[in-house]
């Protein structure tokens, strides 16, 4: 059998999210990333979406590393998960491996994971892989690319990646690597798809301080920053903006806390000594002291800004004067619940400063000519467009061939889509499992199609239960009983439901005696749907139960 | 009494859509428009949203008319259920009045309404109010402004609006009416805040053209276009590009053939003689000699165009070859479903044009510039943002505010709260109902918050049914049983739901003989709500039913 590397896409190609990637070489699997995502709008009760990495499970002792590029939960939330299963050793730079094993400490597993601290400029020999990893610029510090060496070539990962001559956190991106690692020859190139369809270059990490500085300068009141718990060069430019303009900062949301508290112990966070305190301290200064940085930009409805948005936050009472700032990205999908909260903290009086209104924000990804500079540094043979939606990995591929990569060395495929690369060259072969696993309450992957489907309908039409009771001779009981749950307002819809106890009774006294309990529920589940859709033209989840108990015998 | 005017919104103010506004003088009520909107992603199984007009219930006979600015749907899809309630006199444009004619003959009316065709430059009194109708553009034909004259003072509602100085339909906006009003003085401005947010000018309809035509002239195969039916300008101009580049068109979608056939009739749409073909014929032709026009670019899942990508669209399957243009706003809340639909064309081969990656739409409200040519046309006295969730309304106040307009005399207010104006100034004086009213399968307004909410609950986490059985005794009858739809996959379920089946039977026997059934039930519920939240971290929704008959006795 001729050599070859398997690419194998688990997360990320086809969504925005969960991102996770293996590369197999001979019997040897090196994982890159172990991401979740935000369950989609239709998800209904999802907490949350982890990769189907089911395809590995009977390799597991194949696996000979997992490398997080960084600490981002799309790229390390379903880490907890995958090490359940997979007992492999983890490696990941200083401030990733902190945010990795804060995560670990919520979640028990079988083994004491093995998790290793590298940094950009190391590499690390992983089997038949060599892996160096390299500075790209993102919106968390100690973000890396990865050139992955094969026995067939070198395969690049640029992680999450911008071009930032003037980041907030560490260097600009190492150039000299990248331009070295093309030099050799790059095999292929996986490269950050999100910002695909934006052309020109993303701004640098400093452009939103004149916005902040503005805000600073004229807020009268207090100033509350929304924005990810994981955006540290956002919450690095709060503190330094609080600095400047002789504010206190205090923090508000769980997960802010806790990534203040690891990126300020790993030394990733310069706090001047007295700036911070404690949200309960808010209170006791006046309101143009201090700025509250939280969490919610996506107005998740747990969060702490929906929470102040809703008038539910004991802590912070949003009062007019109070002037808000939404400085992240909004993630596809999460529109509606993002611009609730806005317009909520409007009705509660606050002035509100999102990207729409003012440069308060700038991603986090390349953008076209971002994209362009790093295929021209690289010149890699094949190229595979990840991170992203289809209509974004599409985008990518478009850019790739505009600088001259040929239609077929470009692989736009999406989760579960196998590329094999060997000495004849390259080619998409087999499709393996790469969907949707839900993690619901406790239950990690029981929740599946067939659940989801029954919870859309439920949602959309409510449910009636109806309830008839049988002797041991099979003769009816009493009135069947139909109560029902979200589908219409039950004090005012008594004719309705009496109408359907009648057509319940007429079903049964039609099919009475020597039916079988499966006959009679069907047979009120067809009368009912029936009957509902004829009177309300919708449909609700009909559940029949027919009880039959030995020994019962109907009176008279 | 001080003579007084008095401004109720009741729909499209602090939301996109459902566009109502009362004017009260003396006795006198004025409406304008009567739109829908879409339902928000978590309004779970509702079909519409119609405007809560209750506030006119007990005050129809004093409803002097009610004015409908353009056709498109969130002007106009609520007119049925108004018209069911208040008989008043309705008054539009030709477009519009064939648009409104073809709805309500899908509705079943007490009272056959009286509509009246009326022209941009008409003047119509109704009781104390003098309503000129003069032109505006948008992306729809016949589309007009509102300047109401009272004894107050003119009232200029601004309709859905933009300049456009070579609009596809008709004339440019009718500049000089709008100087005259100006210079007569205007009392108060309700203008269009969809566009609040945007700078600059919003481009003419024409600007899209030099896109459709590159499309048109490198398309090898078929061409489909998405958009909304009510967006004539788009399809005038598509036929003109078919026609250019010698291609027939056929339209799919129920609404895209329905708007068509009334805008062919009333001369609104030039379509060379023989352009036109049926659906069905496009398999007959090569591809580069077919474009389809289609509905469903907000994703929709019942549209055309997404029951294409997924493949669901007996009359035209989607290939490799084919190109998709999506020329259409998505509606904040929709983009979700539109983006998935256009991953799903991109997966079945399509490819895909849409507005982040070619200028293939153009808004049809006006940004900044215009919003505020408008402002200084007219110099109103007292300013309204009309149409737009809070942020866009508050945008357009600040807008406002930069060009000298004083901040005490601007209304940013939500649906519900009355403005009242009289010769002492304008003030917001009390609140009245001015919410959702949401229409479900055949019922207008009897799904309220609680069913909602159950829905809610109900998508979440599924629902739960114990039954028991009690015979006249109140002695319980075999054993409890146990059903749940949307929770669990029952068939790996089996041992968490037979101990639900234990907890209830412990329930039972504990609270045996002399309980009331409602206090059973009640015990049942916490129970289970309990043992399930211990045993999977979830809170389904649990319906317990007693059931006792008389005249049975349990055996032995």
């Amino acid at each position: 059998m001729t050599q070859q590397l398997r690419i194998i896409p688990l997360g990320g190609l086809g969504e925005v999210g969960k991102n996770m990637i293996a590369l197999v070489y001979d019997e040897a699997i090196l994982i890159v990333d172990a991401g979740n995502m935000f369950p989609e709008n239709d998800m209904l009760g999802i907490d949350m979406v982890i990769p189907d990495f089911g395809y590995l499970r009977d390799k597991v002792s194949q696996v000979v590393g997992i490398i997080i590029t960084h600490g981002h939960e799309d790229h390390v939330g379903a880490l907890p998960y995958v090490l359940r299963e997979i007992n492999a050793p983890v490696y990941a730079t200083p401030l990733t491996c902190g945010l990795i094993e804060a995560k670990l400490e919520q979640h028990t597993l079988p083994v004491e994971p093995e998790i290793h601290t590298v940094r950009a400029g190391d590499t690390v020999k992983l089997g038949p892989f060599e892996v160096e990893l390299f500075a790209v610029n993102h919106s968390i510090p100690d973000n890396v690319g990865l050139a992955i060496a094969t026995p067939l070539g070198t395969v690049v990962h640029s992680g999450d990646f911008k071009f930032d001559y003037s980041p907030v956190h560490g260097q600009p991106a190492d150039f000299a690597t990248l331009a070295r690692l093309g030099s050799r020859g790059v095999l292929a190139l996986l490269s950050d798809s999100t910002n695909a369809e934006s052309p020109g270059f993303t701004p640098s990490e400093r452009s939103v301080e004149p916005a902040f500085d503005e805000i600073f300068r004229t807020a009268q009141g207090r100033i509350i920053v929304a924005s990810f718990a994981s955006l540290l060069s956002r919450i690095q430019q709060v503190v330094d903006c609080a600095a400047r303009w002789e504010r206190k900062i205090a923090f508000a949301g769980r997960s802010m806390l806790e990534s203040v508290e690891i990126a300020k112990s790993l030394g990733y966070l310069s706090m001047p000594e007295g700036i911070e305190i404690d949200l309960a301290a808010v209170d006791r200064l006046a309101p143009h002291e201090v700025v509250v940085m939280a969490t919610g930009s996506q107005g998740e409805p747990q969060s702490a800004l929906a929470r102040m948005a809703a008038g539910r936050y004991k802590m912070l009472k949003i009062q007019p004067g109070d002037t808000v700032v939404h400085s992240a990205q909004i993630i596809p999908g999460n529109e509606e619940l993002a611009h609730r909260t806005i317009n909520k903290l409007l009705q509660r009086g606050a002035e509100v400063i999102y990207g729409e209104v003012a440069a308060v924000h700038v991603s986090g990804h390349a953008s076209q000519e971002e994209q362009k500079l790093l295929l021209s540094l690289l010149k890699p043979k094949y190229f595979i467009p990840i991170h992203g939606e289809l209509r974004m990995l599409h985008a990518h591929a478009r850019t790739a061939e505009r600088i001259g990569i040929p239609a077929e060395n470009i692989f736009t495929v999406e989760n579960g889509h196998i590329i094999a690369i060997d000495a004849e060259g390259a080619r998409v072969t087999e499709r393996v499992p790469g969907g949707y696993v839900f993690v619901d309450g406790a239950s990690v992957g029981e929740v599946g199609p067939a659940v989801m489907r029954e919870r859309e309908a439920l949602g959309r039409d409510g449910v009636v239960v109806v309830v008839a009771q049988l002797d041991e001779d099979g003769n009816v009981i009493g009135r069947p009983e139909v109560s029902c749950r979200g589908f219409v307002f039950v004090r005012e819809s008594t004719e309705l439901l009496d109408g359907a106890c009648q057509k319940a009774s007429e079903v049964l006294s039609r099919q009475q005696n020597g039916h079988e309990r499966a006959a009679l529920e069907n047979g009120l589940k067809k009368a009912l749907e029936a009957y509902f859709y004829s009177e309300t033209k919708r449909h609700p989840s009909i559940l029949p139960l027919v009880l039959q108990a030995e020994g019962v015998r109907a009176g008279d």
